[in-house]
């Protein structure tokens, strides 16, 4: 990208064009986030262009297959895209709300009275947000058992299906994003795994929420998709189930048709089988709304900030986004190959693969991979 | 401090000397706080040896009181100390946590069955952590009403008198930091106020813990106090109630007796009253604790990272760490002037400071204030 801004290629985006070279000699993205929607789009066609127009001047000026400008991605490293300040997840898919709420707290506790007046989110770990491909230790901790809590592994090692965005363009404390122009403020979306060790999880949470269930590691996709390419994909978000405050009162086609899936490989499995196929249309919270809610008391988002979605689950036993949720805690088996292994949570030498794609006419929007294995 | 390692204030720190100037050379700690235990601490003293020795040899060498590597407090601009990647928070005071249960969840739910076992914790927003003299506007949100949420300003507006460590060297992700070395990684120690607005926190912390009851502002204290000048005022720690595991157990031996002011001044006031004098002995978790805690399941620290105590309460009235405790969630009065003003809460205008210092036989370390007001 650095290349191309010297040769030229953004030499017509006014207020750009100048900081354009030293934007992309970045070892992340974050200069390029903190700019703003115009510059993002104006780069974007700029690039769709030199890609896909044989007659691009700069495309004419490098030697276009075989230069620095251009790899074949199984040639590539991919590293994070961004420097995160700050990581928060919401919660925001009733599915799964009343899944998880159901088991820890049960059925009349399931979901707390303000459930469907805000969007639910808390402060995540930043330090250990890794890019797909990162394997991690499987966390030990304080297991809860009728004795008391015991130290060891987690025995309930879990993955959480979920969709990120990357903040752009920030705010500053004491202001808010209206949710109005909060879509501007989005860079792009990313998929994202929020590995969870659910005995850990339900001993440690209370009152304060969740903490070393979960900040052993977070996974994320290495490609950011663009708020522009995502555009033609929005759909209805579902009804919502109490009235909304006007700061939260959004654009009922704020929610997105993406599907989703997650794949198993069992240890010394070469196969991965496709256990989950959800969708991002099932959030009853946009993207939006968490960020206008994230602000509206005044709390400032840096550019490459990550919102997690949370873990995104449909109605039926096929499309859950996390196993606590597909073996109801370790009571039903859940099957992970098709030599028939079954699991309850993840074993240790296991891998989790997120994949996901918009549907176009003709085409699709893929997100790359979110893969990651378990080590002992 | 780049200029005295110019000027060969370092020359004999083994690998140190010669990275000593870029390294105090940036606009933050994170650098040297990078480093390790040994060089903060042959630095420290080759600092107080300018400082006090009039033989020393840089200090012979620069126009010592009228150089550009002193300058008079009074005429300096205080910044925050480090670029902090994240911010946990703990909740190690079993005074507060108790008052607080008991407030929000009833005497009988007041301490969680975890509370004795493990030092509860939960992550912050490090994007809003301010530095002393930041003035912050009183967050809008949603506050619970008979008729539901309601949207408007906190009218229950709290500080939170706690301590926090700065992270010197970090460890990696995977790995854990072991309480017998856990204050080898602590580089130093801050004042905190963890301003909390108690009708939004009240309404949306179930289940995942405070969101924007606390992002909206958190105020610390500029100076780093080193680990080093805290160590004369080491002290016993409570006598624990539930036996500890393994990695928990700390040499009881692990607190500080540090004495801790909150002073008041309302609005149109020229005058601050103190209205609390609480103790960082009351802790019932030590720092270590917290620590090799946050790192039992492989969580990564880095340098810069912030780790608050909690809320620091005594067990009188006049050595709560809250207003919320010491009026009792809004029944009582508190005198906050000489001249009879009274509070539940914090008005605009009203500002806070904190201030401490643990007491030598002849001297003081201080640890300079931890101020703010509050705007409309």
């Amino acid at each position: 990208m650095a290349v191309l801004a010297k040769l030229g290629l953004f030499a017509d985006i006014q207020g750009f064009s100048n900081i354009a070279e030293r934007t992309f000699l970045q070892d992340s993205l974050n200069d390029f986030m903190g700019l703003n929607k115009d510059i993002w789009k104006a780069v974007r066609e700029k690039i769709i262009d030199f890609l896909t127009n044989e007659e691009n001047a700069v495309r004419a000026a490098v030697n276009y297959k075989h230069s620095i400008v251009t790899a074949d991605q199984k040639d590539c490293t991919m590293y994070i895209p961004a420097k995160i300040g700050d990581y928060t997840d919401f919660y925001a898919s009733e599915n799964h709300a009343a899944n998880v709420g159901t088991m820890f707290r049960g059925k009349d506790n399931a979901l707390m009275p303000n459930y469907h007046h805000l969007p639910v989110g808390y402060h995540g770990r930043a330090s250990s947000v890794v890019v797909s491909g990162t394997d991690l230790k499987r966390p030990r901790g304080q297991i809860p058992s009728p004795d008391g809590p015991r130290f060891g592994p987690s025995m309930k090692l879990d993955f959480e299906l979920e969709v990120a965005v990357f903040i752009g363009t920030g705010n500053d404390l004491g202001t808010n994003i209206p949710i109005e122009t909060a879509e501007d403020y989005i860079f792009g979306f990313v998929l994202m795994n929020d590995w969870s060790a659910r005995d850990i999880q339900a001993w440690e949470y209370v009152p304060l929420g969740p903490f070393l269930g979960k900040n052993f590691g977070t996974t994320i996709s290495p490609w950011v998709v663009t708020t522009f390419a995502m555009a033609p994909f929005k759909t209805a978000l579902p009804d919502p189930k109490a009235a909304r405050l006007d700061y939260l009162k959004d654009d009922p086609n704020s929610g997105y048709d993406c599907d989703l899936f997650v794949s198993f490989k069992p240890k010394d499995s070469d196969d991965y089988k496709v256990i989950s196929h959800s969708n991002l249309k099932y959030l009853s919270w946009s993207f939006k709304q968490q960020l206008a809610h994230h602000t509206i008391g005044g709390c400032n988002l840096r550019p490459g900030d990550l919102l997690g979605s949370g873990t995104i689950s449909g109605t039926t036993q096929d499309s859950l986004g996390s196993m606590l949720e597909m073996s109801w805690n370790g009571k039903n088996t859940i099957s992970v190959s098709e030599s028939g292994e079954t699991r309850t949570f993840i074993n240790d030498g296991d891998t989790v693969k997120l994949s996901g794609y918009c549907q176009g006419d003709g085409y699709r929007v893929g997100f790359g991979n979110c893969v990651g294995m378990i080590l002992p």
